[in-house]
Order: structure tokens, then sequence, then C-alpha cells
């Protein structure tokens, strides 16, 4: 950082200024940072053959790299897991206690207890609900009510907690962060997003706000938590912590550890770090990116906290094939999986965007603590909605084996059967089953509605978890509705051909994958890295095809409503400068339509390499507020020289007036490379040619906005000088090309601020 | 294409000519090839609201991305299937021939055979080896030498009919073909390298390559063959055939579809495409190539030409965890396999530079026959080279069942055991397992020193399974030796932790496993698509740490030795003009010290905007072979207006004295935008701007060189003008950033061309 005379005067023999901060909501230069990192790098291996003791340190600055990887990923595997058994043990105080110790929760509290035996697990003496605890009585009217009120207390004051929180300390920790992080990777500033605070913050209050049974997901955040860690980390290291390119890179990273621990999906993390999140994926990072998933994933597996030793969140084993057939109900479940996206996306953003624009968005507590109330209310006298939609899933995406004992696998059994435990033919459903299709049909109805209302209010709040639920619940009604008809309907020629009486055709479990998968890529429209995640935990690729079908349908369905994911949505809700690598500018407008000045506008700001004064320029300066100024040979003959940042402009002039002598305000400020031999009446020239860019980024005014696009996107740049025969005609920055394609996209360009 | 002057009229309406085709051995320019696709998608999108006919074509046109996907995946499916047929009878023909059928294989002939039972199924009477089919004996030293002559004949006549239809037919189906994919997709024309005379004939003599028993495999030219198919599949749409850009996409995602029929592994034949093969490789085609995997992988395992419906080449099934203390052996793999690379690409290299530049080169017939025959003889009489190479690897992929009656599973039974038959103890080796170690390194040395002879003659020709074999054989020895180690010192401090005796500790076939993974890192520097397809041959992430820890090391060590992996050592060799994205370019040079004219060069050929004749042009264009010409406003200001193609300037003047009166040598050419009323005794003017590029790409003198490989690689430039306050100065070439990368590694700058 430039921070002295000293430094100015060192600046000779340095190709660029090493001022490297930006300010906030500003967007980086990614060709100079790139350049900056290869300086530095230079510097470091020249003097690496200087000394014994340079050499270390040079090897050490290759390693730190694979440093901050092996830290980010024991620290976000280890915040995975203290969240996941904090959230198990508060999700359970909700219904009762543990009387042996209270920090067990529930399933702990009976594994410590000797006396169950594997059937009933879940009722052991020492774990006591609430309502027994204090009135003694377990069954009944009254204690059931006590039970009711209690759980909506705590839900509340969990909620509670967590928007105030969030609300005093770190007002970035709310909501899933996805949106912010993909634009922080694509360069943009904001300060504090990925701090400290925050990170304590958000992981406190995801616990909370995840207990507090709201229909959220801990997912999204997660990611945001890992990010949060990697740029803990960078600051260790002046390679990463000076340089936001190289951060850039290492968030990308931790991105990847985030999904990893969230889904226990290594691979998939890297993938969906790099389809959905990340901007510029050098492939170097790629194995480091691996190499953290993987350090999170085994971290979190010795931490252990769903007690399974599995790594991934959702363990399944499916004991059938597929058939053919069933690719017509896995595509409708993607039409579904397309329709719930878009209705959700659509519904989302109205919302969201009505809370910001109306009185709601000044109350945002009241608003936690209202949608808490409503879901508490109505989920728990739905066992469905009642437990953790973790659970809920898992339980879902179960095939039904022969010691299952919940609702949903009340099968008729036929006595006489004398199979292997895990090849149970199809049976018909009992009472149980048909209960349970008419409970998960409100739950589907209720988790629909009040995702759309919970995503996007001022807590930690992920969106994988509820739409995954929302796919596994109608994916399991369609299940059961599949095998039922197979069973009653042996002869239909649809089933005639691969299900004959007695064999196992139609597992529901695979259904409700299938309709997860569909509905998370209606919603975020994931495609490679979601079929990978669905792999990784089913862990074979027999059942890839038809997560494929489903999410390709889903995705078409979706898109044909409208190109945009959530993430992407709420980006341009909240309106960051976020030029999305996938969108294809198809315009025919040229540089000259977009460059300013416009036609009526006044001339461009420039500076001249040898006739502009020390005043002219602080003037310029105090006028405007762009983020730097061209530098042409003379006003009249226009011709560009290079580019000068405001920053270095405003430094190098405050340092010269005060370490200078002899500069003064009628001095002239020099660009050029000799200053001539001025009269000694004249004051003292000001030579400022070391801050001077001599390579600014040039297009002609006739080059195709999808050209000066696609520069933008793969360089990086923030700004671009627009020239016809070598004269300076204009500037187009990042945020001119963002309003001219939502001027082409017919939408308010005013929106495409940071606001 | 531009073929008369209906065309050239029609010009004004298009920003650019569609004058499409490179010539061979050119570099393609990106940017414009993106910019014609988008053209050619607005056109269609207009025209699509015009009628019913038209909205169903532009549909077609949307969806011929797919079409071409699912064909890919279909035809490679297909070869893949087919091929694996063949080789499974043609190798086996080496040795005998099938009774009841002379066209099933070994395997097959036993299938169909009813008297056979599971112990000895290679044992049936249908199957009879040569001496016995001639002899009548199938015992004794008569029988076994006539058996050898005829194995080293039939391997001679196989590899002789490879290399004559190579030669005769396709000289470009000779090698992997994976280096010219890289330099073809990076964008490079070699016409023909991916044609239909190429696929047909790689097809068909890698068949007779692999069966004769040398030291190759066939992963590498599947790659090559799913491109051909790719490149078949493009010439069926116009949208493909017609942009150089869009084919590139294609081609990523058939060498995706490749790779996933190689080693039935779609997700890491995707990400083998984007890591190692892929140059630009837009996130669309990530779906795309994903699509084309799973189908070429369905279609495969439809054909099931292993018969035992797996989709993986070695599918392997371990019972036993890993131990923390076990990477010890694993990392000494992982050195062992870096080495291995380093040794193999070292050798290799020099060999090739010596066929290259000696006699040798000129007897391609010769050297195969010899090194066939020298392979042959010597590895007849051992039984771990006689084998296919991919049975070799399978063996030694494989943990000893119970059921296993192989001589490496020929370990002393105890008799007081009654385990389940998936995990048996460590036990002592018998006398079998002692000869097997001999009879591998025997093997392994014979594979090391054959496979750099082999690796480069004029026959298909991949890597992955030799360097696999060396890596596997290497790792079972240690395997095997580690395994008797803990079983006979159980007492010793480091296994004492976690090998009591009568447990089983150590899978030696998980140490072969993680040596082949080390030793194809070791040559090919693959990391996360290594690991990703050695993830799906064992399906768990169990094992994903002692593959992960060998293929870093190995990385590291090979690293440490030299960069390039055998891929890019062969483009180098080859002088393909090949930019790796990878290669960091750290010199400070600046842009004016690449750029031509040099110092004391003549100066740069320029056509200036009002003032050439066609008689200029015409003696400029005989004179120079440049691609194209920058227009400057005149030779005294050289202000730079655009750039034109000496492709359009030859057909336009072409043109225009054939069809436009008055137009002769002495008329001026035009590239301004009005031309001025000439009196009427002068010439005919004839006007240029439609053909000229008005947004030519231009850096200053001062850019740094490493900005500017950035933007060449990046934006897939050709060529790019430089300028100093819009004064042009010069050009640089793709090869000249090449020529000059060279020079700053001290290599021949010369080498860096196609040659």
């Amino acid at each position: 950082i430039m921070n002295g005379a000293g430094n100015l005067m060192d600046f000779l023999d340095e190709p660029f200024p090493d001022v490297s901060t930006y300010e906030d909501f500003h967007t980086i230069d990614w060709l100079r940072e790139k350049s900056r990192d290869t300086d530095r790098h230079r510097k470091i291996t020249s003097k690496s053959r200087e000394s014994f003791w340079e050499l270390v340190k040079s090897l050490l600055d290759a390693w730190s790299g694979w440093v901050v990887m092996l830290l980010i990923g024991l620290l976000s595997g280890t915040l995975a897991g203290v969240i996941d058994l904090a959230v198990d043990w508060m999700t359970d105080l909700k219904e009762g206690v543990c009387l042996s110790a209270f920090w067990y929760s529930h399933e702990q509290c009976c594994w410590t207890s000797n006396e169950t035996t594997f059937d009933d697990r879940d009722k052991c003496p020492q774990w006591q609900k609430w309502a027994e605890l204090m009135t003694g009585h377990s069954e009944g009217a009254g204690p059931y009510v006590l039970n009711y009120f209690l759980y909506v207390l705590w839900a509340l004051l969990f909620s509670f907690l967590a928007v105030s929180l969030v609300r005093v300390f770190a007002p970035y920790a709310c909501g899933s962060g996805i949106p912010e992080i993909k634009t922080i990777l694509s360069g943009f500033i904001i300060r504090g997003y990925l701090g400290k605070w925050t990170l304590l913050i958000k992981t406190v209050t995801l616990v909370l706000a995840v207990s507090s049974g709201l229909s959220l997901g801990k997912e999204g955040p997660l990611v945001h938590v890992a990010c949060c860690c990697g740029n803990l980390f960078c600051s260790l290291f002046s390679k990463y912590s000076k340089n936001e390119g190289k951060r850039r890179e290492v968030l990308s990273a931790a991105a990847a550890a985030g999904v990893s621990v969230a889904f226990g999906a290594p691979i998939g993390g890297v993938l969906f770090s790099l389809e959905e999140v990340s901007y510029y994926f050098p492939l170097k990072t790629l194995w480091r990116s691996f190499f953290a998933a993987l350090v999170a994933a085994f971290t979190l597996r010795s931490i252990n906290p769903f007690g399974n030793s599995r790594l991934v969140l959702f363990y399944v084993e499916y004991h059938t094939p597929w058939y053919m057939a069933e690719l017509v109900p896995f595509i409708l479940l993607g039409v579904f999986g397309g329709l719930w996206g878009t209705l959700f996306i659509r519904a989302n953003i109205a919302w969201c965007r009505r809370r910001k624009t109306t009185q709601l968005g000044k109350y945002p507590v009241l608003e936690v603590i209202a949608v808490t109330g409503i879901t508490a209310v109505l989920a728990f006298p739905n066992p469905y909605t009642r437990r953790s939609t973790s659970e809920l899933i898992s339980e879902l995406f179960n095939d039904c084996g022969a010691l299952e004992s919940s609702q949903l696998c009340d099968y008729v059994n036929n006595p006489n059967m004398s199979r292997p435990v895990d090849d149970i033919p199809d049976r018909p459903a009992g009472p149980g089953v048909y209960n349970a299709l008419w409970q998960l049909a409100l739950a589907l109805i209720f988790k629909i509605v009040i995702t759309i209302f919970t995503f996007g209010m001022k807590i930690p709040s992920g969106l994988f978890i509820p739409s995954m639920a929302v796919g596994a619940i109608a994916g399991r009604i369609v299940g059961i509705a599949v095998e039922q008809m197979a069973y009653h309907h042996h002869d239909w020629i649809i089933f005639k051909n691969w299900c004959r009486p007695g064999a196992d055709c139609v597992t529901p479990g695979l259904y409700a994958m299938v309709g997860a998968a569909a509905c998370l890529g209606g919603v975020t429209r994931m495609t490679v890295s979601l079929v990978v995640i669905m792999f990784e935990l089913t862990g074979g690729l027999e059942y890839i095809v038809p997560l494929m079908a489903a999410a390709v349908t889903s995705k078409w369905v979706a898109d044909a409503f409208g190109k945009e994911g959530i993430y992407e949505s709420h980006i341009q809700l909240n309106g960051y400068p976020y030029l999305d690598v996938r969108d294809e500018f198809t315009h025919r407008t040229l540089a000259t339509d977009v460059m300013r000045p416009r036609r009526n506008d006044p001339p461009l700001s420039v500076l001249t390499q040898d006739s502009t004064t020390v005043e002219d320029v602080e003037t310029l300066i105090k006028d405007t507020d762009y983020n730097g100024f061209p530098v042409v040979v003379s006003t009249e003959s226009e011709r560009l020289i290079g580019f000068v940042q405001r920053r270095d402009l405003t430094l190098a002039i405050k340092n010269a007036r005060q370490k200078q002598d002899g500069v003064v305000s009628s001095s002239v400020v020099y660009f050029t490379e000799d200053v001539p031999q001025l009269p000694a009446t004249n004051p003292q020239p000001l030579k400022l040619r070391r801050i001077l860019n001599l390579s600014p980024f040039t297009v002609t005014d006739h080059t195709p906005m999808e050209t000066v696009v696609d520069i933008f996107r793969k360089l990086g740049l923030r700004q671009c000088l627009v020239t016809r025969s070598g004269r300076l005609l204009g500037i187009i920055t990042k945020k001119d090309v963002l309003r001219h394609m939502a001027q082409m996209m017919n939408q308010d360009p005013e929106s495409i601020m940071f606001n």
C-alpha cells in the first residue's frame, strides 16, 4: 500500500504503482490484480536466489495456497460439524429434554441409555417431553397443548434471538449469501461481507434459525460461512490479503468446501463452485478446491455429527433397478420441479420487492416473529412438518425395508413371504400409508407457501433443503401412486413388461429423490453439479439417468418462463453489478452507442500530457467522481497516451504538495517521459508518468457490443476507452455495460446499480 | 462462403463478410467466429417471427446441439463396444480358436459351453489352443514352441496390417491423437485429422494394434475416435460445420464422451475434457458434454462387451478400510509414479526426436514389425505379459477372495477359518505368490522399457493402459510386501495399532490401484479428473484420500523435473502452435519487444485508406504471405483505421476485376466511408470498406507481454496490432507470441512452427 513519499520515490522500478485497495462497492480490475501478482512473484523469485532465508520464504510463499486450503477445509468442516450438533440438540429442545444430560439430543440421549432396543430407539426413559417433565403425564389433550405451546414458544425465542443478533451485530449475516458471493467473486467489493463478525454471527444465528423450525436450510449459508473462513485465512498471507484477484481464487475454493460439507459431496462441491458460483475459475484452483473440499468433508466425517460415519447428509441404498417406463413419471416430476421453480422465483421476488419498497421492510424483527409463529403453529400438528426438514427428506428418500416402522412403510405384509430383507415385493398400502399421503399433501402445500415468505427474511436462510423437501414430498406421493397402480394393475400394458406380480418394481424413495433433484434444479438452475451431488448421495451410476431426465426437464420448463435462477433474480433485485457469464448478448449495438459522453453530454474529462496544471487537476478531481481520467497528447489531437487512476492522482498530488518543494497550484503536470527545460521563473513541474497506466484497454467505436461484453467478462475489465483512428472518443465502464444490457432487455437501467 | 458478386453486393447489411474457411495449419480467430455465430443466430431469430416454417427451423437449430451430442454418444459408444469385442476376439485368436464358432473369444466360447463349472471356466473343450488343434497334443515342449511361434506370427501379422493401413490410407490415424486434439481445440486447423477416413482407419487399426499385444492401450485413441465422430456429425448441421468455434465446442464434448467410454467414467470424462483437453470450455457445453458422456456410457453398457453389465473397465470392490499408516507406502508409490513419469517422458521424447531426425523415421513399418517381434517374443513366456494388459490390470486390482484361483492369490489358508467369504484375514503367502512376484518384477521392467519405444510409432497407441499397468504392478508388489510384513511382524510399532493378528488389514489390490493412479498422474499430470475416474471405478469416497495422496505426490515429484506432461511434450516436439492455458508467463517484456517489424526490419506492410491502387494491393499480396494488412489513414500519420484479411482482399479484387466495369490496375482502393467525386478521366474507384474490419484488436507498445499473452489466450486472438498514442507501430501474431515465449524459456524459437 502506498503510504508515503518513500514509496513514491521507489516507483521508478515498478511498472505499476502498488496502490491496491479499492473502495467499497467498487469493481476490481482483474488484469491489474493479475499483473500485480506477477510482479510480486517475480520479485520473490529474483530475491530467492540471494540467500537461503529468501529461498525458504519463497517456498513458504509457494506453499501458502495449500496451507490456506487446508485451514479452510479444517475450519469449515469443524464449523459444519458444530452447527449440525447444535441444530440437532436445539431442534429436539423444542420438544423435550434429556434427563441424564441436558446437552444431549434426543438421539444421543437414547444412545447412551442401555435400556433401548433397536425397535423403539426413539422411546427411552431418559428423554422426556416438556409436558411429561412438568405435569408427569404424557398422554391426553392437556400435555399435547402444553407441548404445542412450548414448541411455539421455543421457536419464537430462537428466531427472535437470531434476527436480533443479525440486526445488532452483523446485518450481512442474513439470507443465503450466495447471490452476494457470486457478485463478490465476479470482482465486486463489499467490505465486511466476509468478515469475522459475519462469520461468528452467521454461524450462531444459522443454528438458531434452523432450530426454530422455519422452512429454511443450512446449505446456502454454509457456503457463506466457508467463504468467511476463506477470507479470514487470506488475511494471514499477504499474497492473498493484498491482492483482490488472488483472494477470489481462495474464495472459489472455499465455496466448494462449503457445499462439500453441506451435502458431504466433495466432487459436487467443486462442480457447484465451478458451475454456479465462480466467475474466474483458473484450472489451477480446480485441484486446490478439490483439496479443500476433501479436507472439509473428512473433517466433518471425523466429527461424525450424524453418528453414522457417513459423509453424506442423506445416505440411500436402493435394491431394485428402474425401468424405462418409469421415465414418464420422472419427467412429470421434472415438469413439476420446473413449475415450482418458476412459481417460487416469481412469488419470492415479488414478495421481496414488496418488502424493499413498502413499510414491511422496516419491521424485520416483527416479520420474522410473525412468520416463525405461523410456521410453528401450523407445523406442530402434522408429524411431517414438526420434525426437522432434513429428517423429513431423509425418511422420504429411504426405501421401506422390513424393519422400517414408520407410517410411510405401513404396507400390508404377505405372511407367506420369506424373502431376504432387502428384496421385498410390492405390497398393497395399509391405512398408515393412506394417512401419511394426506399428511404429506398438506405438508407439501404448507412448505410451498411458507418457503416463499421465509426466504429473504433478515435471518440466515438457505433454499436447498426447503426446495428438496417440496420435491421429495411430491416425488414420494407420485412414487406411492405408481407403486400401488403397478401392484393393483399388473395387467395394464404399461406395467406388463416389467412388473410381474410379487416382484419389487417400484421404489418410492427413488421418486422422492428424483423429485428433490427436479425442484432444486428448477429453483437454482444447477445442472451438472446437481446431478453429481445426487450421484454422490446414491453412490451409483445406476440412477443417474432418472436424475438427469428430471433435472433437464425441470431446467427446460423453468427456462421457458424465465432464464434466471433464484440467485440471479436476487442479484438483480438488489442491483448488484454482476455480469453473468452465461447471458448471451445478441443485440447489434456498437461501442459508440454505449460509450460516454453521449451525444449531448459535456465532453469527456481528460488530462493532457503536458499542459494541465495542478490546480486544473484538483478542480477536476473535486468536480467529478470518476475513478480515473484518460490522458491525451493535447485537447486538439485527442490522441490517447494513457489512463490515470483518480486515487493515484489524489495521493500523488497530496504527497507532492507536502514533500516536494516548489510544487504549487500553477505547476504544470507532466505525463511525458521528458520534461522540457523550463525558465527558472516558472513553478516547478510535477512529473507523474510513473502513475500513468501506459497500456489502457481500448476498442474502436465500431466494435460490436457483443465483443465488448465478451472482453469485459473474460478479462475482468473495469473500464475500456473508445477510440476512432487513434483519437479518444469516450469511455465505457462495467456499469455502462450493465446498464446497456438492462436497457436492451427492456429493464429499468437504473436498477442496475448497487442500492 | 463468399462465392460470387451476388454475395459481395449483399455485404452492406452484414457487419462481417461471411468468409469462413481458414487455410490448413492456420489459427482461427475465436472472436470473429463467435460474432459470426451471433449474427447467424440473430438472423434466425428475426426470421422465425416471419412464418411458422421458419419458427420450426429455428427450433430445430436450437436443438441441433443436443441432437449432435446424442449422435456422438450413440456412435462413440457403439464403436467402443465393437472395438472391445473385436480386441477380445483377436487377442484370443493369437492363442487358439473356438471350435463351436470361430468368431467367439475364449470367454464367450466357454460361456456357451454347458460343460463348464464356475471353477475352471477358462478350460472348456470347445476352446483349443493352436498346437492342440494342429498336433492333438497340448502338453510338452513341442506344442509350447508351436504356440509360441504362432503367437508371435499373429502379433506380427496384426501389427503389419495396422501400420500398413495407417500408412496407406490415413497417416493421421497414428499415435494417441490427444496432443493434436488439444492443438485443434485451441484453435488450430489440421484438415483431415478428424475426417471420415481417419475415423474408419483408426478404429480398424486400433483393434489390430491392441490385439497384436504391443504395450499400448485404446483409451487415448478412443478420444480421437470420439472426436472424429463429433466432427462427422458437425457436418450435418451448418451451425457447426461452418463455424470453427462452434465446432470446437462439439469436439470438447466428444472428447468427454471418448474418455467416458474408455473407462466407463462419465463424470471423469467431462472433467478430463475440462482439465486436460479443452481450451475454451464455455459452461453451457459442460451440460452437453455430460449428456454426450452419459449417452456414450449407456450405449456401451447396453452392448455389454465385458459381459458383466458393468459400466467400468476395472470394477473393484474392497472390503476393508485403509489405515493412516498406509499413507507412507501410498506416498512412496506416488514418488515412484512421478519418477516413472519423468523417466518415461524424457526417454520417449528423446527416442521420438531421434526418430524424427535420423534414418529411423524412414522405416516406420520395419520399426513397428521389429518392436512387435521383440514384444511378442519377450511377452509370451511370462503369463503376466502374455495376456492383454487390461486383463493384467484387472487381476492386479482385484482383492483375493476365497474363490480366486490365480497364482497371486495362492496364500496359505488357515484351516480353522470359518469367516464369510469377503472378510479373509491376512495370511502368509504361498509359493505361488512368491513365484508371481518374480514374474511381476520381470514384467515391470519389460513394460517400462518397451513402452518407451512403443508410444509414438506409426500406429494408434494410447498411453493410459501401459502407464496404469506399470503402476499396478509396482503397487501390487508393494502391497504384498506390506501385507506380509504386517502378517509376520504384528508386533512392530507401525503395525501394532491397527493390525491385530487374524485381521484383514492390508488390501494389495488397493495398492495396485493407487500405484496405477500415481503412474498415470506422473505421465499425464492429470489431477482432479484422474482422481474422479478412479473414484468412479471404485464407487466410494472411502479410497479417495489414498488416491489423492498418491496423485498429488506423483505430480509434485514429476513437476520438480519438468512442468510438461507427455501430451504437452509431444505438442512441443511436433511444434504445434499451442498456447498453454496453464503456463504462467512471468517475464517483464513489453509488447514493443515482440511486435514486428523488429528494429532493422523493413517497415510494416500497410494499406492506406484512400491512396493505394489496385495494382499496389496486388503487388503487396504477391510479395508477402501475411494473413492480413492493417489499413491506416495515410503513411505519414499512420493512424490505424482497420484491418483487412488477405483472403477477403484477394477475393474482392478478383471479383471486382471480373464483374465491375472500369476497375483497372490504376483504380484507387477506398476504405473510407465516402468516396470523393473523381474527374471522369480517372479510373473508377474500388470501394472496399465492407471487407474492412473496423474493430481490430489493439494494445499499446507499453503493454506488458503477460497481459498480451492473457488476451491472446482468453479471447483466442489471431493477431493484435500495436499502437502508441494512436499511431500504428507493428503487429503481434499468435506465432510471434509463441516464439517469444519459447525464446524466454531458452528454447529454439524456430521449433515453435508447425513442421
